[in-house]
Parts: structure tokens; sequence; C-alpha cells
């Protein structure tokens, strides 16, 4: 995620849905109280991109998005539950995930190729497919955020991000919206994230995009090391701001892409930062790295470290350990010349410790935001990893989340 | 680790010294009342194997050890210490270790390059060498099982395992001894583990035989998927059996080398058995893989799942944390037909959920040993792997330690 610069003129604002965007989210039974159930609309079909799950039990939801994305590169609204992922439900998850298609295809008088759907929750259980249906036939066009809560499980509160900025002249608007808090360890995509704009740029380049930009915001934060079986982040682009369609050698390309990563990093930060059980969100950043790929092997390395985040809750600055991560990492390293500061406070110099003041360590250390800087003066690429501290909480959260 | 078969004769006996070996273990002031400082002797020079850390940094007395043996591959004793891991301490910390091996030689009147050395304990912190002069000074050789807990950390016991077998109609005796808790996840060798027997081996061939059996014992263990800078095991044999030297076409090489692999995987059970905090052993079997490998990696990605460990710990039977720790893995699977047993439970068949008795499941799951069955119906091979729970034990033990 790139340091949003001065002429990208980045405005960010309180969460809004771009021009010809809809939305609903209500509780179908799924869950006790909460929402549970929602859609996303676009009022004309929207180019379309997606990144999925690396895990070789792909759900069945996951598996219907990417081939309806794939197929055309344009939807025009995604169905979406929580409290149940329709994962590891064999031949009946897959006649499950069509009939949601289909049954929001009715609802909203679309042929079923232009809807994606997402479920996430408990693996390994049927959807209660009466309850679905009810409550499709429920779901109405909206412009509140409902949705943004109906997608969450055992998240604290729902994630979401707008920015606007001028493409060509036009006011474009970028918002987007995720859920995840435990099994975060994505490969090309975490969870369930879903951006929205009203930009026009054609599918395949929102696709290239998308995945690009993926691998240092979303697949940059760990909160337990575990890549689930459902995640997914669609980008849709309906093109109802009127500027000419976005290619890479638009005049304004790379403020759209500074914004729509921007969008892509403030949703993964906000999911690490509520990461299950999370006390403290964790920043790694590294520098002097050989190449990009080994600062953020680095970054992520720290970040998902067990001892590490156990030792961040409890406050302790055991530089040791992060040493001890960034050599179980293949990066490039000149053993001797690594340097650790916590919150700006040196820890380690010359790979070896330095000695610091304990008063204004410990005060450093008790904020609720903990970042590692990393110089590996090794070259002048960095990484960036986001993640959160391991805590009584996460054990309580996922001791217990089956019952 | 194989199974032991009838013919291998093998006789598990109290932990015992091999003909030869001497060792003491005392408190050398590093830690306030408990063993800290020991070492290990042969009457004779015995040939002598190792392996080592794949950490990066890789601790003054690992590469030291590593660096004595593989010149000759002969070894007289090791002199060791805990609580502090003489690790990411730079040129001051190769002195100190080099130190070390010279005291216990003037301490012993044998060469250095005769003697190995080994450290454990927190990570950047110099060796406080007066302690460690002292101490030397007061080692003696007896028959004691005290070095046993002076390589302790935050382990709970000792890990001790010994057997005798006929090798060519002599008693050879094969004992082993480790330490390890926290920062488990060994690659090519966990934290501290030392194997002596009296049998005659060459240094070459005990060294293919530790490399070899290490991988499936050691290397299959997790606590928390922290790779230590300090892990190493070394095996010492010193021939007073008085067999004939071993090599692979000798009539009772494969009867030795089960005992061996016996010793190497019962410290590795008892090493994670005892991983902080746990609560819980947890051995995972996985049948019908396509190759060892496959199998060993599957195995090794369940034990090492947090969201795996800590529904252990909650007695939850959450089988989709474990498909969604297969399915993270490279492994060539049949998706659509894995089966899953806990504690001899059916879980999962053809890769869905199977209806279960939730009593019976729930006394299944109270045991403190956690068997996780795995079959991927996708060939012959196997795997094995052992870990523990994720306790909020781990977690206090690990915010704190450093303090």
């Amino acid at each position: 995620m790139q340091e949003i610069k001065e002429e990208t003129k980045m405005k960010i604002i309180d969460f809004t849905w771009p021009a010809g965007f809809y939305s609903d989210g209500i509780n179908a039974g799924l869950r006790q109280v909460k929402n549970d159930l929602g859609w996303l609309y676009s009022k004309v079909p929207a180019q379309a991109a997606g990144v999925y799950t690396t895990n070789q039990f792909q759900a069945a939801p996951t598996k219907l998005t990417k081939q309806t994305i794939n197929a055309k590169h344009v939807l025009q609204a995604i169905v979406m539950n929580s409290a149940n992922a329709n994962s590891c439900t064999g031949a009946q998850g897959e006649a499950d995930a069509l009939a949601m298609q289909q049954l929001a295809a009715t609802k909203l008088e679309l042929k079923p190729a232009l809807i994606g759907v997402a479920s996430t929750g408990l693996i390994g259980k049927t959807l209660p497919m009466k309850l679905i249906k009810a409550g499709i036939k429920q779901l109405q066009l909206t412009k509140t955020t409902a949705v943004t809560n109906a997608i969450l499980t055992t998240d604290k509160q729902p994630k979401t991000c707008s920015v606007q900025c001028k493409i060509a002249g036009k006011l474009v608007t970028i918002s987007g919206f995720a859920k995840g808090s435990g099994m975060i360890h994505p490969k090309m995509a975490t969870m369930l994230g879903f951006v929205t704009t009203d930009a026009a740029i054609s599918g395949t380049q929102l696709q290239e995009l998308l995945s690009q930009q993926v691998d240092a915001t979303f697949n940059q934060i760990t909160v337990d090391g575990d890549t689930s079986t459902n995640d997914m982040v669609v980008a849709l682009a309906n093109g109802l701001a009127g500027n000419q369609a976005l290619v890479p050698n638009s005049p304004d390309y790379s403020k759209f892409k500074a914004n729509f990563s921007y969008v892509l990093g403030e949703l993964a930060k906000k999911i690490a930062a509520d990461g299950e059980g999370a006390s403290k969100l964790v920043e790694v950043n590294v520098h002097g790295a050989a190449d990009k790929a080994d600062g953020q092997k680095v970054a992520k390395a720290i970040v998902g470290s067990n001892l590490v985040k156990a030792a961040i809750f409890g406050e302790d600055p055991n530089w040791g350990r992060i040493m001890g991560a960034i050599g179980q990492t293949d990066a490039k390293l000149d053993i001797s010349n690594v340097a650790i500061q916590m919150n700006g406070q040196a820890l380690v110099k010359g790979s070896i410790a330095v000695d610091f003041d304990p008063t204004a360590m410990k005060l450093a250390l008790a904020k609720p935001k903990i970042i590692i800087e990393v110089d590996l003066h090794n070259g002048v690429a960095s990484g960036q990893a986001w993640g959160c501290d391991l805590t009584y909480n996460y054990v309580k959260i996922n001791a217990s989340y089956h019952n």
C-alpha cells in the first residue's frame, strides 16, 4: 500500500454508496438477532473482478462467483449471508449456491449469470434454504449500510471505507466493505471484501488492478495463519460517474489506482485491528530489503509469529522473537546488520541489543497500535504487513466457536 | 516414526546412561533455584552427528557445535546451559561460546575440538560468563540425571527415553534427553536434543541415520510455528558396547535404526505434550497420501493450525478447521474424498459431514490425548505429526516470558 501523495487529491468521506449502487441487509434467522443476509445491487450491469482463496477446498459460493465473474467480468448483484459458509457441503452445497443465485435473480428480475454469491461462517453444515429463500424475498434496494453488518461473524464491527476523487473531471466514489476476524491469513484474498465504484473501467483492467493491489493489502494481513475456504474480494465498477473508461495510460489512472488501493488497505487494516480477541493492531514496516518480495515476506513472518503476538499482548519488548521470525524466512539477510524499533524505541542495531530506557519503552508498548520498524540494511525495497496480538480472548473465542 | 515390530526386540527401560557416559547438572546462578548448567561426557571420544536449526540467525553455540562436529564427527563432551540462548549476541556471543568450550576443555583435560556447546533461553543477552566460569569448575562426572533438568526453560519436566537391544549379540543402550516447550516448529531439528549410545557406528553413518530419522520425528512436531535460533539435536556413539561398527548392511542395522528412531520419536512426542500451556497432546495420522511428503505436510498443517488447536482445547469437534488446514497445503488431494476421525469418532466422509453421536463425541474429545485420523484416499503413503492444544496458558506464558 503506497503512501497517498498530494497529487492524488483523495478525499476520505463518511461511508456512502457510489452512484447507482443499492443494498440491503436483514436478519433471516440464520443468526439469533443480528443481520445475516444481504445483497448489493447496481442499477446497471457493472464490470466485475475477483480474487479468491487458494485453499484447495474452495466453498461452493466462492467457486460459483469465480466462475460467474470469469465468464464475462460483469455482475449486477451479489447476494451474501453470514453464519454458514456453505463449505465442505458437497453436491448439496453446490445446488444451494445455485439456488441462492437463482432466488436473487428472480427477485431482481435479472439473469442468474449477473449474480454473485458469497457465504461466510461455519464450515460443513448445509445452508438452511428455507430461511434463505424467505429472506431473499424480503430484501429491498436501499441506500442503508445494513449489508455491511449482514456479512459479519465474530467481527466486533463492520469494516467500511469510502473515498472520492476527480477522474478526468468527473467525481468518482470508491466504497468498500469487508468482514473477517479469524481464519485470516489470506493468499490471494481474504474473507469477504467488496469494493464498489461508479468509475468506468473494463472488467479485465479492474481484474488486473485488483489482483495487483490485493497482494500488498489483503494478502499482507494475518490474524492466525489460517486461510479460509471462502475468502474472496470482489470489485464492481458501474461506470455511472461518466468518465472515459480507465486504462493504464489514462491521465488519472495512477490517481484512481492510489484511491482504490487506499480503500483495500484500509479494509485490510480494519480486519487486522478487529482480529479475534485482538487488543492491539500491529503494523510491521520492513525497509532495506533486497526486493519487495523479501520485504513483504519478512513483514508477514513477524506479524504472523504467535510468540511475537503474545509478547505484544504482554507489552514485552522481546525482540529476540522478532529476530527469530525474520531468520525463519528465506529472505536475503545481512545477518549481522539488522535493526529493530518498536513504536520509535530502538531495540536492536547491528543485530544485537541496544540499551533502552525501560520507562520510555513501557509507555511505547502500552499503546493500542504497535509499529515495528525493521531495517534489513540489505537493499532499498520495503514491505508492510498488519496483524494483531494473541490474547486470552482469541483462545476463548476459538475454543467454543462451534458450540 | 515406524511402528516397533516384534523382531526389533526393543526393551524400553527406566532412564539410564549407556556404558561410558557421565554427566552433571547444577544451579550456576543463571536461574534462581533450578539447574541451569550441565554437561555430558563420554570416557572415550564418541562418534558424533548433529542436525541444526534452519533459522538464518543461528546462535553462536549452535554454529560452534556444528563446526566442531563437522570437522571430524567426533566429540567427547557437550557443555550446556539454559536461561540464556547466547543468540543475537554478535562477536561477544561468539567469544563467549568459544570461552565456554575452552573452560570445559580445561576442566576435563581435553582438547576444545572435542567439546560441543549448547545454550537455550532468552535471545539477545550476552552470557553471564562469571557465573558460567564458576559453574563449570563445579561440574563433576556423575551417573545422575541432573543434566536433563539443567537444559529446561519453560518445560514442566525433563524429557528422557532409554531403550536397550541386542546388536550382534552385544547389549546396546540408547538414551536420549531433550528440552523444548515454546518456539517449537523445527526445520531440521528442534530445540535441544541429545542421544547417547554405546553402540559402535561411524560418525558419518550416525549422521545419515540422524538426519533421516529427525525428519519423521522432531521435524514433525509443532507447538507454535516458530523455529528457534538454537535448535539442535546431537547424537553421540562411543562404541563401548563392543559391537562391530554398524553399517546399513549389518544384520542388526534395521533393529538399531528402529530403536534409535523410537528414542527420537518419544522425545519429540514428549516435547509436544509439554508444549507451553498445553492441556492435550495431539497426534495426527494421515493415510492415503500420494507420497510421504504429502502425508507429513498435511499432518503438520493440521497440528500447526491455531484454529484447530483452540478447538481441541475447547473439546469442540470443529472439523471444518481441519479441512481448512488440509486445503491450505499443496498436497495432492481428491477434494471430494477426504475422511476425518477424532479419537475414533467419524466426523467427515467423502469430504462432507457425518452425523455423529454428540455424547460419544463429547466423551472422546474430553480425553487428554487427541488422535486425528485423516484419510486422503489418494494413495498409499502416510504421515504423522504431533502437537498440542492452544490454551489461555500459552498466551499467559508468552505474554510475560521476558519480564
